[in-house]
């Protein structure tokens, strides 16, 4: 039998404390589970002196070594594995880096330094032979990751749509709820701890932007491009839109969505969406986090479950972990790197698809008119406190942007569901 | 590079063919997802001549040997993955042994098979160092068992439920839209090919059966015990349980369900249980499977698709295939089969939980009277064309019986969601 694997975590914050504590909690389980080998965890790296964390996290911490410096733990090779859960840019990837170069596997949540530095770290990780597991950098504890690039592994996926950011979610399902407006909401999710501040990496949709490049990438097989995605966040969201799309049978959804068009182009984007309240991502509420993706033989699947919160996200890293220890292996975009194409992306301006108008009831006869001249059938409309709700037909979006002008405001109708 | 993987199908029925199909139109990505690897088809099996097979399904044969006999086949050693879609316990037993034996892996769709012969055939698995991959066998298209195999490996799992019979769901979301009987949107799920006749095995519980004793193996590490599953089908429900649980706010569905009690019993059940329509398997309608789990780390986790369909179901079988070609190995039941605990099951009188409760308009008043002697709280109640169906508190299901005797008819309310 192999010997217990040997797991580093950098920075015990609340993913890294998370992490320590399912690996002891659950320590018999796991043995079992990975045919009696066991995960052990030898060295722990933290700005704070031992001392603290061993009176923070007691008997978890087990006889692990201890670093204060993060980037020596990972350059020691001490360990099979370096779990990452630091965050950011800077020491995180020089953590990773080292981790792969001394022939350690990378676990991460951090979906930003992937989307920006993941080239880099897979082509170090072939040359290594080493994994990068990343399930927690996307959907927190929900495995979609598994799903997509091994669950659909036969499959080309052309549309993948996922809730992927808890705290917008969080807001808009409180503004449906509660019929308030966004700013403050914002301010209620920030005094609870579900938003930050500031919060513009979640509300202008940063966060979602980094996981859907991520998601992207495994689903198109396609290179991750981060700074093609299109992204708009919630922050321009009325009361009135949500109680509008909500009469007409909507919810509003911050969205990262990546679909694969008929010309071969792939458009990247983050907005917010109407998506109908009977569809599984429109039930998708509160901090729960879901993924929708649509294979060529499998169809539609989805998975939901909660996308933030330290033992969740720790599971996550866990069956990273798990994977490793059980010998198993995958790219870490799913093949290759060199097998990755580069992605070809189109703008927003030839999007086809339905839009959510909303304009004062006074402007209505105006943009009726507007709509009408254009050829944009209109299949429902809601009044409500002085406001017009219209959904549209199919159309592509230069033509709604176009006819709607000033007089309205305009978001976009998703689907397939 | 490691030669491509040689797989052989016995039967090309409609997985079998759908998975011929698969491997054929998709064998770029496939190559591109095995690291270059690729799949190879060598051999198939089926009754029918060979000419009526190349006829049928054209270049996605390949050259592939043809056998008459699919034991024969699996016993001649000619591939590394033998895919089992003939169904039922007889030859397909043979075969999966013989492939077993031999030193190739085994991929099947069939539950039945695996439910009452899983323990040999892992036992045998184990013996030769190969794999035995079950996607398809639960949840059709969806990869739940990955999700809970690997995705949840590091949680215990102590509650788990699905919709897993695309039959009994098209009924019942039937039933539902139409307020139609179940007789009468049986014979149309039959003329639909729906529903097979004799429907039994569907309509009587016997398949989720099969799928829920696997589920549960893996949930609780205990070795699969079909034969304690407590097993309800769906003929009793009528259109007047169904409109009153509408009326409720509740779905009725066909659940699979596996629970550990705080007492450590196992109850593994399959019964028509009423659902919120807001939760994620209350709005899981049509032909659409879901499962959704909860972990002792992540918290509930849900994942929903189509759960049958000869191209959903080949996308799982290839998933299985993919991940022998990448070298990747998870025991059968998730950890090594002599680790696996013997499952003390206990009976369905010690359930807690709630009730729906239906009686004709003019038992109402003696039925309230008699749950209110046995302390029972009535939580909702509604009335609708002479019957009147409540929602009770939480209560063993042994006080629920002897309460209401003949003056009532009940169904469960199943949670947490």
């Amino acid at each position: 039998m192999a010997s217990p694997l040997r797991v580093a975590i950098a920075g015990l914050g609340t993913v890294g404390g998370g992490v320590a504590n399912l690996l002891s909690t659950n320590a018999a389980l796991i043995a079992s589970r990975t045919s009696g080998r066991g995960v052990e965890l030898v060295a722990i790296a933290d700005q704070r002196p031992h001392d603290d964390l061993k009176q923070e996290f007691g008997p978890s911490l087990g006889n692990s070594q201890y670093f204060a410096d993060a980037v020596d733990m990972a350059r020691s090779g001490c360990a099979d594995v370096v779990v990452e859960t630091i965050g950011g840019y800077g020491i995180a990837l020089q953590v990773g880096e080292e981790a792969l170069r001394s022939g350690a596997s990378l676990v991460t949540a951090n979906k930003a330094l992937l989307a920006v530095h993941g080239e880099n770290l897979a082509v170090m990780a072939e040359g290594t032979g080493t994994s990068i597991g990343w399930e927690a950098a996307v959907g927190g504890g929900i495995p979609c990751i598994k799903v997509l690039r091994e669950g659909l592994a036969g499959n080309n996926v052309r549309y993948a749509a996922g809730i992927l950011n808890g705290t917008c979610n969080f807001i808009l399902t409180t503004m449906k709820e509660t019929g308030r407006d966004f700013d403050d909401v914002l301010a209620e999710a920030q005094s609870l701890g579900y938003a930050e501040t500031p919060p513009d990496l979640d509300v202008d949709g940063i966060d979602t932007a980094h996981k859907i490049s991520l998601v992207a990438a495994v689903a198109t097989g396609c290179k991750p491009a981060f700074d093609s995605v299109h992204v708009e966040g919630i922050r321009a969201i009325s009361g009135a839109d949500v109680s509008l799309a909500d009469k007409l049978g909507f919810s509003i959804k911050l969205l990262g969505i990546v679909s694969t068009e008929s010309d071969g182009t792939v458009k990247q984007r983050v907005h917010p969406a109407l998506i109908p309240v009977t569809a599984a991502l429109g039930a998708t509420n509160g901090v729960l986090n879901g993924l929708f993706s649509v294979g060529d033989f499998v169809g539609p699947v989805f998975s939901q479950g909660p996308g933030a919160g330290r033992d969740a996200t720790a599971s996550a890293c866990v069956a990273d972990i798990l994977d490793i220890a059980r010998g198993n292996h995958v790219p870490t975009f799913g093949m290759p790197f060199g097998d990755l194409d580069t992605m070809v992306t189109s703008g927003m301006e030839s999007r086809e698809g339905r839009y959510f108008v909303r304009c004062a009831s006074g402007e209505e006869g105006g943009v009726r008119n507007a709509l009408q001249d254009s050829s944009v059938e209109v299949e429902i409309s809601a009044e409500l406190d002085g406001s017009v709700g219209f959904i549209t037909g199919s159309v592509a979006e230069n033509i709604i942007m176009s006819t709607i002008g000033d007089r309205a405001s305009m978001i976009r109708v998703e689907g397939p569901w």
